[in-house]
């Protein structure tokens, strides 16, 4: 008798991704096939498209579960007891380095993210989203406590300030830094300061 | 007998590089071979392969004279009797608009910049370097004229100022904000408006 119950539609969704997550980043997006992805789990394709109907939509749930994890770490740092000028630099150093870490352990994921900015923008215009609401919270915090001066529209310079720091948060111009080899320590946090210390009074 | 003087070879290279970047911008770099650009001319292919070695050399002397035009611009407003931190703000939306005219009146012209970027990266690069240098003499200017708070490197700083408008100055970021229609009136003035008022005293 099997003691193992089945598995629940939920947790064939999760292995189905952390396969195809596995390959993509071992082979990269555009040459994996659903079949590669089937094959790994012992299933047929046809199952595994019961659960997501094309291989776009298996990168927009990859892409979900990764920034859903960036969303969680901002939401960490801005919780902390520190001021939040502090805060706000933490959090673009953290999204810095953790967007950047797609590319530098895994030079495939760069077919994978240029896939989900064309074809998955809705997760990505969330992502952003997140940011600046965010951003907009602490920069709020941040007058009131006098750390930074009154601003008309916080959501206004919160996306200025994502804006600002494109260079070390955009997936694509993180990967030509690397590519031209201008990706040097000290660029991040340089260009972190700068637009942090831009609000300040 | 023929009054017009036979072309010089200054005269004839410049005939292929108008005539080519004419076909990039209306049929698409990629689309483009040496071939259309002969026929343009009403020359053999043998004789453009005279002139340039390849498709990529007349994209890169293209690209040269694009960005001559830019530097001509810059040097212009740098030499304006104005404050330094009003001769970078408006070197920053010259820039932003310069690019930007590449993408919304030219579709094209993205698989050249493209291409440029791959394949041309030593003209790019120089170009970096000029925004680099002159932005760092107009910080000095600015610092000395008490304008501007001090600097312990000028040229670190004006490299973080092009790090922080690369939003509005990179073709591909540009690019990607004109397809998800993010390209909204006024985004690069706030984003110059904040690197140059950073600067400010």
């Amino acid at each position: 008798m099997n003691v193992r119950a089945r598995p629940t539609p939920e947790e064939t969704a999760d292995r189905i991704l952390t396969a195809a997550e596995e390959l993509f980043r071992r082979i990269g997006y555009t040459k994996t096939a659903i079949a590669d992805i089937a094959h790994e789990l012992g299933m047929s394709s046809a199952n595994v498209y019961r659960y997501f109907p094309s291989k776009s939509a298996i990168n927009e749930a990859i892409c979900s579960r990764l920034l859903s994890e960036a969303h969680r770490r901002m939401d960490e740092i801005a919780a902390r007891p520190l001021p939040a000028s502090e805060r706000l630099r933490d959090i673009l150093l953290m999204l810095s380095d953790y967007n950047r870490a797609c590319y530098t352990s895994e030079r495939r994921m760069h077919d994978m993210v240029e896939a989900a900015m064309e074809e998955n923008w809705g997760v990505i215009q969330a992502h952003l989203e997140y940011m600046v609401t965010t951003f907009a919270r602490l920069i709020g915090e941040g007058v009131a406590a006098g750390e930074f001066r009154p601003q008309d529209d916080p959501v206004a310079t919160a996306f200025t300030v994502k804006q600002a720091c494109t260079c070390v948060l955009h997936p694509l111009m993180i990967a030509e830094r690397i590519r031209h080899g201008m990706d040097q320590p000290g660029h991040a946090e340089r260009l972190v300061n700068f637009a942090v210390n831009a609000l300040k009074v």
